[in-house]
């Protein structure tokens, strides 16, 4: 079968399910039920339906319409990918593109329905829906059965793969501990039983790992904890008798995946609590269910900042995964150097030489996000992944953007470095200056207890501001140990985030400059806040720079840094240094020496 | 009669009217109708019935008890004038100490009413305690009427001095392209009126000014702009007949102050608005009154963003203010030099010294707030304000914290000097220089558009917080023009203030270290925000120091200060010896170019 009858035949199994249930208009995001960064297969119904691959999307279904929202990055995928399937393309944040709500009201009548799935969408995100449609006078229905079920034929099955236990020596804290600690925290609020739904604050909550989700070492499950027992809703095939065990240790029962809706339904959980509560990131039809059940109250999860505060064996950790993290890419480095001449290498290949040299690391679990190899021009591309059709060779001369990171049983790192292969114009080097002083800038700040990120990001852009140069992107986010690489809730950005920064907290650094057609830079360390002094003026925290890798001096204008921003920049190589060299063989000493050898005037 | 037994009585008539309108309890609040820093003696019923004449505090009244709240700066002054009133301290921010709201639901029954005057709490603060109230089961009734008036004999008449016009060319805008653009702003809201309360937008609106209230050149009165035509409330005995004449070519008819309250009530208005737009710092009553009367939305006011950003005739007053001020201040400083050694200065005294001196000025029109003249340990109180029982004689040693400003026709000032008189500790020039280095940091940014006061706030700041020191007031405030000497809606300051900076807003920019029982530092500008350049990366701003005055150099430690700030310092200089030498008499100029030389390695 051609493809656009493929996707008009799956359309109209849509239509007919939407007539069954008197919905005029469907919508279905590029989301799944626990608000993760990667989609597991099962759920990408958006990319089945349209063909349409990319990242990010909303594609809205009428009886005789269908439109596809997307941002700029995939404006000319889109166009490729709907040709003949009569889906129109509507390109986000365009004044002449009307939102979706907008949209609606155009197309239908007033009073007429909307559905969405209520398992892929947030409660947040539905509330705000609602509100936008009730503004235009039609009516949202969230529906708590996946309408996809009967019409996918051949639809994924959830990912299976085996979770397994994080000792504890790593995790630091017990799993009993953590449950514990969450139970007095939604007693504040008056409720005895949670539910958690995203995937990284069940595994940090009982100490397990697993391998479901692409860089996530997640596994698809909820996880209810109650005053007396708890229950983990998963797929049992991925329990092993040694995990089955170490629940049952920790007063935690297994059930089915799809078990907790059921239960939510016939109201089969063993104690009813009084008060439940869910977080307002849960999918709608799971705050629906529960407040059916019970009376349920939306709160933001204690977890997500209990565990965003790393505790002093999850410091150690990362300490270690950085030492393996550094050794790999100076070897990296070092090869690159030689191999960039030679006339072979393409960002792909220096991609998958890069792979190599960090699996060959103790406790290597693969890597933490899609590597960012952007070569010369590409590297202005913030988001760009190379591919076969991109794919460029790698000469002497500009620069390479290499931002890249992996997951190790210890943690997770994440790191920029960009490199220049040979020689740079003058505007190259100022732009690399400037990013290199920002990042210095905020890497060497301190602050007193109660600061929030958005108080910090203007030291990595004040440089570049006089300049007249910024950039769109965040300065810094939170990574997980041995969990997500993009973590919450605190964040360094120029929008508001009100949390407050506190010792434990990873944060990365991460300022850039990007031209378009010309060249991208970024200089990216992860840092660990830790306390840096008492005074009569209260606590003051600093940060410490886990990251171990030198950071390239050629493209320096050393007159462009103050005697502050030398010093640190030093001061960071003679750490890296010292760190590094002992777990080095001597060819791989003698580079790192010459690496980090200090600037001087 | 003695104190105690008048209080006493006051509070037994205040009791007898609760009675009559079945109160349990009344809050007496220090704000008044118009949300102004400074209050007219008629409405200081918090003063009158309690005795206790701080600037901060509010009393609660229930029929057997009296409580006063107040921060921490007047625990003593309060505890000394409640002494034998029976008046309850309870000290603000300590842990032991209730909120209102809290030992009212102590005290009172569930379900009994808590009495407020509407006239003195704005829509937002009644909505806030409405709901405090309500979570402790109490009932708030806001009264229309004010209570005081009939148990305050000889209650102090509003003040009633004439006010007068702002020339165009000094406003730059006409009134009637004021109230156009007022309009045009509510109509996007979808009101066709809107009532101004806030005094200072009452006169910017109508380019007229006043001599109501202490330090701020505004009038006692009330706006309302319609469709068509507009009525000023305000007491007739102001209106000379010249600025009769003016309001009416404007389309601006005359009615008394009192009957706003009394056109609502009556529906007395002559276009009845379909919607009626209502600041939420307008006063409660009014907002009531309003609503009964039409559809009301509170949303705040157009006036405040637009008064904000100067046009171009009042930078240009700025700039002559500047001048006016920057003589005075330095023959002030000239005339300091000399005087102090002589031994017969005192804080009381210099500050006259520095009054008499502004006021030979052209435009002269008083100060624009308090002066703070701290010596020594002094300095280190924020708000200290010399007072007989506190004044100090000045010697040849320490420093001189002096915080100051004057209202000139073309423009409002404000400048904090801290002047060292003799030999300073090293403790004393470090805390100089890094008052000084934040200073410097924050007028020499530049940024993009959409930037707000929290993300610069740090500039001021990290250079201290690198050696654990930190203020707790904000870094800088708008200042109107030949208006109150604090303006929003922008701020720079710790917590977050969303409102963009915008080429014409004017900022402070006034970090300190203030050392209890030691000394305290701050050097504040005035400074202008103005477009700095256009870039592939959109509009960057800047700021340009307004303040015209030699900062003193005697204290800083040129070690401290990074190449980039010693240039910025002897710029700032250069600009200042340009702009005041013109000025000045031979002998003044002799002192201004000693004290504006470059400081060098």
């Amino acid at each position: 079968m051609k493809r656009k009858d493929e996707i008009k035949n799956r359309l109209d199994a849509l239509r007919e399910q939407m007539k069954l249930h008197h919905l005029s208009a469907f919508i279905i995001p590029s989301t799944d039920p626990h608000s993760g960064e990667y989609i597991p297969e099962h759920w990408e119904t958006r990319k089945w339906i349209s063909g349409f691959t990319g990242s990010a999307g909303t594609v809205v279904v009428t009886l005789d319409q269908t439109g596809l929202w997307t941002d700029s990055r995939y404006f000319i995928q889109a166009e490729e990918q709907l040709k003949n399937t009569g889906i129109l393309l509507f390109k986000e944040r365009l004044p002449e593109t009307p939102s979706i709500s907008r949209w609606l009201a155009d197309v239908l009548e007033k009073g007429e329905k909307v559905g969405i799935n209520g398992w892929v969408n947030s409660h947040q995100e539905v509330e705000s829906l609602f509100h936008s449609l009730a503004y235009n006078g039609l009516n949202l229905v969230t529906m708590t059965e996946d309408i996809f079920d009967s019409i996918w034929e051949g639809r994924p099955e959830l990912p299976s793969n085996p979770i397994y236990i994080l000792d504890e020596i790593r995790a630091g804290v017990s799993c009993s501990e953590k449950i514990s600690r969450i139970q007095k925290a939604i007693a504040a609020n008056g409720a005895s039983a949670i539910i958690l739904s995203a995937l990284d604050e069940i595994a940090w909550t009982l100490n397990l790992r697993g391998e479901d989700v692409h860089c996530n070492p997640v596994f698809i499950s909820y996880l209810l904890i109650t005053e007396n027992e708890h229950t983990l809703y998963i797929q049992k095939e991925k329990i092993t008798k040694e995990v089955r065990n170490y629940l049952k240790k920790n007063q935690v029962q297994i059930k089915d995946y799809a078990q907790l809706a059921e239960d939510l339904r016939t109201s089969n959980l063993s104690n009813r609590p009084n008060i439940l509560q869910v977080s307002p990131l849960t999918n709608e039809a799971l705050c629906k269910l529960s407040s059916q059940y019970t009376q349920t109250i939306i709160a933001p999860s204690p977890a997500t900042l209990m565990k965003a505060v790393k505790n002093g064996a999850e410091q150690a950790g990362f300490r270690k995964a950085m030492e393996y993290d550094g050794v790999a890419m100076v070897k990296f480095l070092q090869w690159l150097e030689e191999a960039v001449p030679k006339g072979n290498e393409t960002e792909m290949s220096i991609e998958r030489k890069l792979f190599h040299f960090r699996a060959e690391q103790f406790g290597f679990k693969g890597l933490s996000f899609d590597t960012i190899a952007g070569y010369k021009e590409h590297a202005a591309i913030v988001h760009y992944e190379a591919s076969p059709d991109t794919d460029m060779p790698i000469k002497s001369e500009g620069m390479l953007l290499l931002d890249s990171g992996a997951q190790y049983i210890d943690g997770t790192t994440d790191i920029t470095r960009t490199i220049p292969l040979g020689p740079l114009t003058e505007e190259e080097k100022t732009d690399y200056t400037l990013v290199l002083k920002g990042h210095l800038q905020l890497q060497n700040a301190h602050f007193p207890a109660g600061t929030c990120g958005t108080q910090l990001d203007i030291l990595a852009r004040i440089a570049m501001w006089k300049k007249g140069i910024n950039y769109l992107h965040g300065t810094g986010h939170g990574v997980g140990h041995f969990l997500c690489v993009h973590e919450g809730p605190h964040q360094v950005r120029m929008n508001h985030i009100p949390t407050s920064l506190e010792p434990g907290m990873i944060l990365t650094d991460e300022p850039g400059i990007y031209k378009a057609g010309r060249h991208g830079i970024r200089i990216e360390n992860t840092l660990l806040i830790v306390p840096a002094r008492e005074t009569e003026f209260g606590s003051f925290y600093r940060f410490e720079p886990l990251t171990l890798c030198p950071i390239s001096k050629e493209a320096v204008i050393i007159d462009m840094m103050n005697d502050e921003e030398l010093k640190w920049f030093n001061e960071y190589h003679q750490m890296v240094y010292n760190r590094l060299y002992p777990l080095l063989d001597p060819n791989g000493q003698e580079w790192l020496k010459k690496a980090t050898t200090p600037l001087k005037r």
